[in-house]
C-alpha cells in the first residue's frame, strides 16, 4: 500500500554483492541467488583454488564439498595452500571457482562464438579445520560430492588418516554465480551466411565401472553407482 | 664412454622445473614433458586464470588456445584481468590452470578416495595482444580450440570486432603437468572389506547439435561437427 514502509533488510535468499563480486564483463549474467549458487556447487567436486604466494597467483585444482554455507577443500598437509594456514592460523585469502560447461555456442561469426556455462566464484579467508569431528564431516562431504551416498559405504577415516588429512573451510559469504544459456547472438547481417550455427550441448558422462581386481568375494556394484 | 663429456644443456623436449613448478604434494605425479603438456592443453578450451587484485587472488574461467609455445587467453576489454594490461603494459602476473577429470577413484576407505586427472599449471607474465594480425591469429586459435576446423568455417572478425576483442598472450616457459592414472590404492588390511572399489571413467560427451532457427536455406551440419 502507498506509504507503507518496505522491508529494508536484504533477503536471506541472496548473497550481498560486493565490489569484487559484481563482474565488469557481462554483469547481466551474474546472480547472487543462494539456491542457484548451491545447485552449481553441488553438481561439482573439482574446484580451482587460487591464492597468493610470494606476491604471485597460484591456481590449483582440488576437491571440495559443501555443508550449508560452508565449503570444505581437500589437500594433504604437504600442499602449499594448506601449509600457509597453521597453528596460529591467520587464515589464507583464497578465491575458489567452480565451472560447468553446458554447451558450445557456434556463431556464424568468429567473434560471437561463446560457451554456455554456469560458474561460481567465492572470495574469502580459508582456515584449517582442526576439530576431529569437523574433519570427519569434511572428509565425508568431499567423498559424497564425488558420488552421493559413497561416504556411508566406505571405511571411515581412522585417527592417523584424519591427522594426515588437511582440510580447509571457506564460508559462503562473498559469492557470485555467472550463467550463460541460450543460443547464438549473431549480427542480423550475418544470418544469411552459409555457415552452420547453433549450440552443441556438453555434459559429463560416466563409463562402465572398472572393478578393482581384489574385490571381496560377492561384492556387488552398489545402486548409487548403477544410477550414474 | 667413460670420461666423455655429457651434454649439459637441458633437453628441448622438457620445461625446466622451478621452485614453484615442483609440487610439494605427490611430486611423483609431476611432469615437465612438452609433448604431454601440449596434449593436455590441446584437449581443452576452458582454463582457470588466476591473478592478484588489491592483494587478493581472483580466479576466473575463460577460453584459451595454444600456438606453439604461446597461449592466448580471451576476454572483453571490460574484464578485470585484461584492463590491468594496457598501453604501458608492464604485464600481469598470472597462473593459468587447465584440468581434465578422467575418473573417480573409489577406494574401500574414505581416506583413499581420489580422482584420476590430467592438469597443467602455467606461471608467467601475461601481455595484451595489440598487433591486429596476432589478434586475428589468437581469435582463430580460440575458436579452433573449441571445435577444430571451426575458424575456417565462420566469418572472420572485422576491424571493429578485433578492437573489441581483448586477448592476452602467455608464453609457455614455467610450466608443469600433473597426472594421476590407475586404480585404487587401498591399505592391504582393507582389501577384505565388503565395499565395492574401483574406477568410474569420466569423459566429456556431446549432445545432438541444436541448429539455430534462422540457418540459411540448405545449410548442412558440417563434417567436423558430425565427428564430435
Amino acid at each position: 500500500m502507498q506509504g507503507t514502509q518496505q522491508p529494508t533488510s536484504p533477503p536471506t535468499t541472496a548473497y550481498t554483492p560486493t565490489d569484487r563480486t559484481v563482474p565488469t564483463r557481462s554483469p547481466d549474467r551474474a546472480s547472487y541467488d543462494k539456491e542457484l549458487v548451491h545447485a552449481i556447487l553441488d553438481e561439482g567436486y573439482v574446484c580451482h583454488l587460487g591464492f597468493v604466494r610470494d606476491g604471485a597467483p597460484v591456481v590449483l585444482p582440488t576437491l571440495y564439498g559443501r555443508v550449508g554455507e560452508r565449503l570444505y577443500v581437500h589437500g594433504s598437509t604437504g600442499s602449499r595452500p594448506l601449509r600457509m594456514t597453521g597453528e596460529a592460523d591467520p587464515g589464507l585469502a583464497v578465491c575458489l571457482t567452480v565451472t560447468h560447461v553446458d554447451g558450445l555456442v557456434l556463431a556464424r561469426s568468429a567473434f560471437h562464438h561463446s560457451i554456455n556455462y554456469r560458474s561460481v566464484v567465492v572470495h574469502g579467508i580459508a582456515h584449517q579445520v582442526t576439530d576431529p569431528e569437523e574433519q570427519r564431516t569434511a572428509l565425508d562431504t568431499l567423498v559424497d560430492h564425488v558420488v552421493a551416498g559413497r561416504a556411508a559405504d566406505s571405511r571411515p577415516a581412522n585417527k592417523k588418516e584424519l591427522a594426515a588429512t588437511a582440510v580447509i573451510r571457506l564460508d559462503l559469504d562473498e559469492v557470485s554465480a555467472k550463467v550463460r544459456t541460450g543460443g547464438v547472438n549473431d549480427e542480423p547481417e550475418d544470418l544469411s551466411l552459409p555457415h552452420w550455427a547453433g549450440v552443441i550441448p556438453v555434459r559429463r558422462a560416466y563409463g562402465s565401472p572398472l572393478a578393482d581386481a581384489d574385490l571381496a568375494p560377492g561384492t556387488e556394484l552398489p545402486d548409487y553407482l548403477t544410477a550414474l
